[in-house]
């Protein structure tokens, strides 16, 4: 390899290395559960402290299912308020999946099936985000 | 001790054993970092591959705040069509803290700050839900 072809080899490397020195906090931050499934629910009596309770017992007993990697349930946090930040739901089901299709195995569980036919009821409204990692 | 106060006293201890099997998911699941910090973006162009992974690239670099425990960067994952699911947005940031004050100390980091006035031009509309652990 004479000077130049060496020189356009390392440029190239270089460029490549710019490259993916820009990719690499992809690598580095990967995560074992890249799906994240997120549901909101708006009670129909939001000031019931039973109906809250029942709702994140139905939702703390969906961690048996075998897909199920991670699971929070929440409540609204007391941050800063501010216009951004949706503070009128009730309960909050954070559950991570190692891929799609374990999304799917848990929707059809019939433990999961037996939450909405218990759970439905307290709820007026349900929002849900399916993420995967970037 | 005589027979009926030792009853008493049983009934008394299978009463509250009862009441703290009901609780026990609770402790069983606690989780490490229970304050859940999920935040929406919608892009101005969100056919713009090039806004969506600034976006993405701007959010991986928020992983250096120390109060920062995990982070998850996605965007709309394929699980089936449902009318609950929104998949309007294009980027998600999902942060999880050890309290609500490493949660502030985010929101007021320069890294954060930094983030914010890079690209907060790219976005139209964020959505941001704030939860702690039930």
């Amino acid at each position: 390899m004479n000077n130049r072809r060496k020189f356009i080899g390392t440029a190239a490397a270089l460029a490549a290395g710019t490259l993916a020195a820009t990719a690499m906090p992809i690598t580095a931050m990967e995560n074992k559960y890249p799906v994240v499934h997120h549901v909101f629910f708006w009670l129909k009596n939001p000031e019931s402290k039973e109906d809250r309770d029942k709702l994140i017992a139905g939702i703390k007993a969906l961690k048996k299912i075998e897909t199920v990697k991670d699971i929070h349930v929440g409540v609204v946090a007391s941050t800063e308020k501010r216009d951004v930040v949706d503070t009128s739901w009730s309960v909050s089901e954070l559950i991570l999946f190692s891929d799609v299709k374990g999304q799917a195995v848990y929707q059809d569980h019939p433990l999961h099936l037996e939450f909405i036919k218990n759970c439905s009821p307290l709820w007026e409204k349900v929002v849900v985000y399916d993420a995967i990692d970037a």
